[in-house]
């Protein structure tokens, strides 16, 4: 078994497309999933992007990725990262896979001198959670997350003051 | 009363620095604040900035600030918005200074083509979640929000696969 995990290339839009929907659809809201592997090179590969993405291979098959965007704290005043989505395949879970790639973007984010990685989690995935203990990561539980969006954000904008 | 929003100008730094750190005061980690102003305006006035800001006055005294960063989510495929620190000082309160900050977010969101805002809240604040209700935020409760940050992030990126 030979794990490998590298930068996204162009054209591996659609093997990212895949691990992404299936995480929308672990989570429940892939009815919601608009996305195209087109949206996702395009943000890639722009120029000044703000995202960018692992992906791991299991025996040369895509099987995982990281895919984080650029995000700021105000008490540190300087950039973090922020880990947007972290899937692996269903058919390549239990071998590793996942801490790999916590494991790369960790030497990734230290290569673009973030100071930290955040990301948030849907409380009651334990494997996970025990992941990113092992990984030394802490956590702050008990918080809402809030989105304002499409018509509500339509409607906000054009309420009077 | 006068109440006026605008984007935060050049040398306004300390006056957005005293507002978030109040916030940090208010969330208990004012001792892991290290911000200056000058790292601020650094981000904000960087070319090809991630970050933006908007700021309240209130009978032209600095009295809160609506600090955000580009994010970008993979089921849209797009960027949105997402609000870093949403801040009234505590002698300007309840004078709808954070809803007029709320909308003016939501034009600002609109001009630049973000479908969405997104922010989290720690679950105590009633006040703010009546606040985000009214403005039409849907909130999803029991999150964990990860950190892995400075020795912890070192230790992952330097261990063995």
């Amino acid at each position: 078994m030979t794990i490998e995990v590298r930068p996204i290339r162009p054209g591996e839009g659609e093997a990212l497309l895949k691990m992404t929907r299936a995480l929308a659809e672990s989570h429940g809201f892939l009815d919601k999933y608009t996305a195209t592997a087109a949206d996702l090179e395009r943000a890639l590969f722009a120029p000044h992007p703000i995202v960018g993405c692992l992906l791991a291979f299991d025996n040369d098959e895509p099987a995982g990725c990281a895919f984080w965007h650029r995000s700021f704290t105000t008490s540190r005043g300087r950039e973090v990262m922020y880990l947007e989505d972290l899937s692996v395949l269903p058919e390549h879970r239990r071998k590793g896979i996942g801490r790999a790639l916590l494991k790369a973007l960790a030497v990734e984010a230290r290569q673009r001198g973030f100071p930290s990685i955040y990301w948030l989690m849907k409380g009651w995935n334990d494997r996970a959670k025990a992941l990113y203990a092992e990984a030394g990561a802490e956590c702050d539980e008990g918080l809402c997350y809030y989105r304002l969006a499409d018509d509500a954000l339509v409607r906000l904008a054009e309420s009077s003051a």
